[in-house]
């Protein structure tokens, strides 16, 4: 049987570049296997139907929740995001290391529901990069831009709950940092008491 | 005033190649600061005062001990082995992240005084390779040997106090998980509690 794989989580604020950040670590680190998210929210251009999201309709979604079906799911403006809890699972039992993207919402509850997962918390610069990041994306209203600010500014205290913190001010710092994390946790001496068990001398 | 460093604990025990990991990294890491012990025991051949260790007497060795200048120490086998303390608080003050090298009963010491420290243990691949590292150093009597070995499988149950374990079977994969261990932890949340508190907007 394997060891069991490691659950990473991957959050912060929207427009933090999260994703970015872990579409790189995936390259760098094709042993990991990445979450796909349920969402009900409309496509952005480029985006594929299982490779960035399983894109659902409300009424599905909330037949998923009451079946139990995700790891965590939350409701993000107008739209529900959640995670299937069965893929997860099966990575983990299969010794695979699991990346899940997810909102600060979302974390929160996989917090509860799985307290060995690391946590990372991915950070913007600062607070004005934050603003002009989600400027740049082009498809907020002002209201909704403006929701998402104050959001923002009141998910920063969630850092608390988190192991790490990472800034991207640098992509490339920024993805050698998540891979050290990675690295380290795997050397975590709990995740690691089968070392100890030495093999006993003779047979040679 | 500079973010206080950390302090980093590499210990294991007696033959697992701590030493050696230990220079590798600091090769690579030229920003670690390398605390250097005080011991009594006699240098063994190529061992530099001030480089290796601190050589010294026991009689003022006992008398440092009296004086609470060490950050720990600890009586091995026949001989004395110590840390300084002021030169360890010297270093974290101005920033500078430093790595102790020290044996387990050191490192027990050093968790008391210094719980935020980070503890790495570092494992041979296995007890006969242990028993094989002892023996190449060709320093030991027979009866030194077999304490030596009780005394390795005994420490070993100490691990569980280590927040990391590093087996040295191969070490250049063993320096690089050292280093990352490194960068995880000053990526850790309690040690970037600053990272929260944004730029206010304006002024540009």
């Amino acid at each position: 049987m394997p060891k069991k794989g490691m659950l990473i989580v991957l959050s912060g604020p929207s427009g933090a570049g999260k994703g970015t950040l872990c579409n790189l670590l995936l390259q760098r680190r094709p042993e990991l296997a990445l979450s796909v998210s349920v969402t009900t929210r409309p496509p952005r251009p480029g985006e594929v139907h299982g490779v960035n999201y399983f894109f659902t309709d409300r009424e599905n979604f909330e037949q998923m929740i009451r079946k139990g079906e995700f790891l965590e799911w939350a409701r993000v403006y107008n739209n529900y995001y959640g995670t299937p809890r069965k893929f997860v699972e099966e990575q983990l039992e299969a010794g695979k290391d699991v990346i899940l993207e997810i909102d600060i919402q979302g974390a929160k509850q996989v917090k509860e529901n799985c307290p060995d997962a690391v946590f990372i918390f991915i950070l913007p610069p600062d607070i004005e990069e934050l603003k002009n990041r989600i400027k740049k994306r082009g498809s907020e209203t002002e209201e909704s831009f403006n929701l998402r600010i104050k959001s923002a500014e009141e998910e920063l205290k969630a850092i608390t709950n988190y192991d790490y913190a990472v800034v991207n001010d640098d992509l490339k710092a920024a993805v050698e940092k998540l891979e050290s994390i990675i690295i380290a946790e795997r050397c975590r001496v709990l995740r690691n008491m089968d070392l100890i068990q030495f093999k006993a001398p003779g047979g040679d």
